[in-house]
């Protein structure tokens, strides 16, 4: 195709995902959003900033028991986050994972266009917000200069291990990505640091042995300690400061990685214009929505007087959430309540789906 | 004892049973009410017009599937309602049965009293009323006339099979109790008639095949009519009218039993002086209180903007109520919110009472 004298326009976006409702947060509360709003009748599809399904359930702890869903005595996180996903896939609701909401406008027409930093784009009548305490990022080291190394010095996750190769690195932390990305970097670095504040792990126990055994072995070193400083003249790394219980020392570095566990953050979505309190989304109770009609928050995201964070309430607030949201979708038509019990065709697409 | 010349007093009452919680309602939003109550440190009686827990749920439709409880993808009623007694078992919450809550009053120190019909009370911080659409009483005969009758002629279930021998009796009523009691009854009347509305029965098969042939063998008569009328001068009942397609006839009549099914009323809840709309108790959806402070309503019962009546609301409202109850109970202790999965009490309480 010629281009003619204008400027060249920037490559078109993909045409945007139509829906009723856009779920942000893919946790428990998201789950059994996408099954009410099935149920229902809306339409819905959910994003989430995690690689997988189950929010902070999942990432913070998928095998302990939970006893106050009601009438399930004891399941663990990651049972209920498999029951929930059982629960809506009569209604196959499309879930992108990896997709973290960026901005919202609000169109003429009252529907909200809702872009992802991964260049997604989605067009709802709703969005309801079930993100938990927000995004999960990594948690970053508090240090001014660190910024300005990031992705070239100081990184927060491992893409290709060959880009460590022959170089001096550091891994720092005391968790099972900590430990395992140690092990797997002492092979291809040219000398490799793990960096940990105590001589005592929230790794595996199997994983904390390999360490050892692979210091012992003098494949790779540890030091206990904290990352104080880190020394780049002209943008380059060249060392970083360790401090000890008692005094400082320098280690030569090209390369940190930074391995301190996850921590939620509201990010972007504060900025998109609702009255937020404490990090938190003020809602109605009548509807848990927010201050901008047409965005609601529920779970732990949302507050309202005497709000409990208890996954019970989310599933409730959801429920009120969506009937509202229905009215936004369908401004001229009547929601029927029908109970679950007599709804002919909600029972055939769940038969259909276990059979 | 001696009595003195003073007028003796009525016999004096049992203590009252002292609780935290007062749960009216065995429902499925009462017993998840009795979890939480055990959850966050509150002790908590149930009571319950009925003769077995479970609420409407049971009494309605015991053997439809559900739906729309979160994370159990399909299950019964009765399933719904053996899970919800398992998880409050751990806590091992009195419940009482046959008890129809009559008048509360509340004391100077601000605590409640409670007396049923069957003369229990109760004394307690808090009242939590999950009673769904109220309490189930049979449907009674809508003739003016019937209720000067009642236990002597017109009755609305069967103490006794000889209480009716040899006497002309008549059972009104298609369903199973209406079928199972003619056939019963059939064996000690003097003359024994099923009168239904029509010639179809809400029965089990069985049981309309059972009736049928009794008719046949002239054990017992059938009669498609309604009761139009009660004869019973001087109070002693002769005759009844019935009500045809076309025209009516006369029965002779000593007794008459009427089940025609409960059905749901407030009762006397609604002279306890909480603002009622539509049969429902108004609440404040931030803790599900009443008009009376110390009074909550929950589940079906309760009336705000957006109300739906989805059992998941009433879990929510129950958890949201109790937290709000405990600063009732214990008005100068400071609650502590712990995670369920990190309540070791509570683990070995469920571990316990699982083994």
């Amino acid at each position: 195709m010629q281009s003619d004298a204008n400027p060249i326009p920037t490559a078109p976006e993909a045409a945007p995902i139509q829906t009723d409702v856009l779920i942000v947060g893919a946790g428990p509360v998201g789950l059994f959003a996408a099954f009410e709003a099935g149920v229902i009748g809306l339409s819905c599809q959910i994003v989430d900033s995690l690689a997988r399904v189950g929010g902070q359930c999942i990432e913070l702890y998928p095998d302990k028991p939970i006893y106050d869903i009601p009438a399930i005595p004891s399941c663990t996180a990651r049972e209920l986050v498999e029951r929930l996903m059982q629960q809506c896939h009569p209604f196959e609701v499309p879930i992108h994972l990896d997709q973290r909401v960026m901005d919202v406008t609000q169109r003429d027409d009252g529907r909200w266009t809702v872009r992802t930093q991964q260049g997604m784009v989605l067009d709802a009548a709703a969005i309801l917000l079930a993100a938990g305490n927000g995004a999960f990022l990594p948690q970053r080291l508090m240090l001014p200069e660190a910024a300005a190394l990031e992705e070239r010095h100081v990184f927060y996750s491992v893409a290709k291990l060959a880009d460590f190769a022959d170089r001096n690195v550091i891994v720092a932390g005391g968790g099972d990505s900590a430990l395992d990305w140690a092990l797997a970097l002492r092979n291809v670095a040219k000398r490799l640091t793990l960096v940990h504040r105590r001589n005592g792990f929230s790794a595996t126990a199997s994983s904390v042995d390999s360490m050892k055994r692979a210091v012992a072995a003098g494949e790779m070193d540890f030091v206990v300690g904290m990352i104080a400083g880190l020394d780049a003249p002209e943008g380059t790394l060249r060392s970083v400061s360790i401090k000890h219980v008692e005094g400082t020392s320098e280690l030569a570095a090209d390369m940190v990685v930074v391995l301190y566990g996850l921590v939620a953050d509201l990010g972007p979505i504060a900025n998109w214009g609702l009255d937020i309190r404490a990090g938190r989304v003020e809602v109605d109770t009548s509807n848990y929505e927010s201050s901008r009609p047409g965005i609601f928050a529920v779970g732990d995201i949302a507050n309202y007087p005497n709000k409990q964070k208890l996954i019970l309430s989310g599933f409730h607030e959801a429920s009120l959430a969506l009937r509202k949201a229905y009215a936004y979708a369908y401004p001229t038509k009547k929601r029927v309540h029908v109970h679950s019990s007599y709804d002919a065709k909600l029972a055939e697409r769940v038969q259909a789906s276990a059979e």
